[in-house]
């Protein structure tokens, strides 16, 4: 056995209904606060309720919240708790924690959100500093990030994009409520949720799975099974709603514990040439990457299959595991109600290298813990038959 | 989706000859260390070791660690620390992990260990200063408590035993290193990873299962199937204690997640009423409460039993669940290399009242946790089976 570590600090309160939880955490952790939200909740009644339930301390609204979380609006947001806050309160999907996340960091331990990035040419600068509590409130079910070591930045003067990696980054606590993901469209369900599978997936998969990303990986892969084309169907169906809040949580707790590999690759890397959705990206390669890696990960991909079609459990491994990309491309269309290609979100022909290129440079860890490493001729087989 | 939570901030480093680590993770911690250590290990290559790798450091052994830790020992031990310790390391099973996380509370916040055992008549006392850094590193492969919010503590004059329960007294770091668990005699690694496996099974199907638990549970179970005989015919085969490592720290996470029930109700009652060891007290009633709760619960005992004979998966689900109580008990003897009854740990026919009631009195909570509730005819009749 070579060395495993478990470890994951966050209290993850998980539920319906829970978000009213937020009252007594946030009791003892003094006066004030800042309360980071997705711009999306700015007038909703979630955003009402937070503040409802922070009612008697003095709480700063930050909303500079994008997609990819800039540097630059993060140390903005780090600028406003120098003033010397108690707490921080995440409302939102990945960019909104992520933000946050970063914020804690920056705010303590000073300079930008940039040098905490480790970059070839130097080390990530140093957290010497305690951070603050950091409660982090999903409203989606895709990234895990409530429950990772990871903040994913952007550089916005060099357009860089890149991810601060510590321990000392977990939020506090989470407050995973299905009730705030009710009202998701359906079209955010479905890519958030295929992120959610892909990272319990891609741990599983990966040369870094272990003991521990494991019971992860299929515990959340089983839920996802069970529930993700239903919340597609009826996003009032609540137990279902329920099944992804764990699902996303549990991918989170998977890749903090292994780590993503060719489907991020490559999908990031669409993300990075068009503007395709994260989930849209990695659906539009899950299968293709599938097939490519077929012989070399059978067993696991027949296991993965049978989550999918308990029936398959009568056929050989090897039917079992070639049934696997035919399964996840029909479950992703129906999901998200539109064919999943890289042609519908905006490739062509002549951007292919470009994207086999950024994977292998910018994305090159995904590619490398693959458990079938693929050359640049093999990447761009694989993009073209996304098309 | 009632709520459920998920809570270890112990960071769990797991491997083979891992325990060099300790002398990195202990550097920041200050000069002042405790040493809580088995008397077992008094004069061992493994005490050298430790104290070849805190060297530098002012550490004091203590090594009034008994089977059951008590109160007094504890309070002891908390005296020595006062001075102003900076840290504790506890190497040993689960009595001296469970004394040093005892120690750490009384050390900070006064009183006596009793005194935060909650009882009917009083609450548990309150804690409300911070805990010193606390290492584990177990030596037996059962009890799991380097990842448990628990310390078990028996009250001297009283003759009582208690649970310390507290999210605060999570270890900091577990060194879980199956090297020093290769000496471990073969009724010692038998008994201890019979606990481990009850820990997961019985968080597994008791009433307070979720799906945080299941997913410890199933992973534990797993290894537990895969190595259990293995490390008992020869204890030198490292892949099969790295298992069983992993599996009791599993087994501790299933039951800090969920619960004991009805196995360990009468497995501590029987060790109450006779001497029988923890371990062996569970195996000589675990395949007659099987038995006893097989209707209830047929879908869960199937899963189990496939996971022990994958051939059996060809057969109807009621035929696998019944198949269980068999294949536990025909396991448990090859273990331990001796048949496992209630009478050979001493027990009378005329103690099988007292056994029941310790367990409904005691044991409640076990008790009623469990998948189908017993009376205590029902008790005393399982019991009455098991001698």
């Amino acid at each position: 056995m070579t060395e495993m570590t478990f470890f994951c600090p966050t209290e993850l309160i998980c539920g319906f209904g829970i978000i009213d939880r937020l009252k007594d955490i946030t009791e003892p952790y003094g006066k004030k606060g800042l309360f980071v939200m997705d711009p999306f909740f700015q007038g909703s009644s979630i955003e009402a309720r937070i503040l409802e339930l922070l009612e008697g301390k003095e709480v700063r609204t930050y909303a500079r919240v994008t997609p990819n979380p800039r540097d630059t609006d993060i140390d903005a947001g780090a600028a406003l708790c120098r003033e010397g806050l108690d707490f921080i309160v995440a409302l939102g999907g990945g960019s909104a924690i992520d933000t946050a996340k970063a914020i804690n960091i920056v705010c303590s331990n000073g300079g930008s959100a940039w040098d905490y990035v480790k970059k070839e040419d130097r080390p990530a600068r140093e957290i010497t500093k305690a951070l603050m509590p950091l409660i982090a409130i999903p409203t989606t079910a895709g990234t895990g990030t409530e429950a990772t070591r990871y903040s994913v930045v952007t550089n916005a003067a060099q357009h860089g994009k890149g991810t601060i990696k510590t321990d000392l980054i977990f939020p506090t606590k989470a407050l995973v409520d299905a009730q705030l993901m009710m009202t998701m469209p359906r079209r955010t369900t479905a890519l958030t949720a295929i992120d959610a599978f892909a990272h319990a997936f891609e741990a599983y998969i990966g040369s870094k799975a272990n003991v521990f990303s494991e019971m992860f990986s299929l515990q959340a892969m089983k839920l996802f099974a069970r529930s993700a084309r239903r919340v597609c169907e009826n996003g009032n169906d609540r137990e279902a709603r329920c099944d992804m809040a764990l699902c996303s949580t549990l991918g989170g707790l998977a890749i903090s514990h292994s780590a993503t590999t060719l489907p991020h690759g490559i999908g990031q890397a669409l993300s990075g040439v068009t503007d395709a959705p994260h989930g849209g990206s990695i659906a539009a390669c899950m299968a293709q990457v599938v097939r490519f890696t077929l012989p070399e990960c059978t067993k696991k991909f027949a296991e993965v299959a049978c989550l999918f079609q308990p029936a398959l459990k009568e056929c050989p491994v090897r039917e079992q595991a070639e049934a696997l990309p035919g399964i996840l491309n029909q479950l992703f269309h129906d999901m998200t109600g539109e064919p999943v290609t890289m042609a519908s979100y905006g490739l062509k022909e002549d951007q292919v290298e470009a994207v086999a290129d950024m994977a292998l440079t910018n994305y090159y860890g995904d590619v490398s813990r693959h458990p079938k490493t693929a050359s640049r001729e093999e990447l761009i087989r694989i993009i073209h038959s996304c098309l």
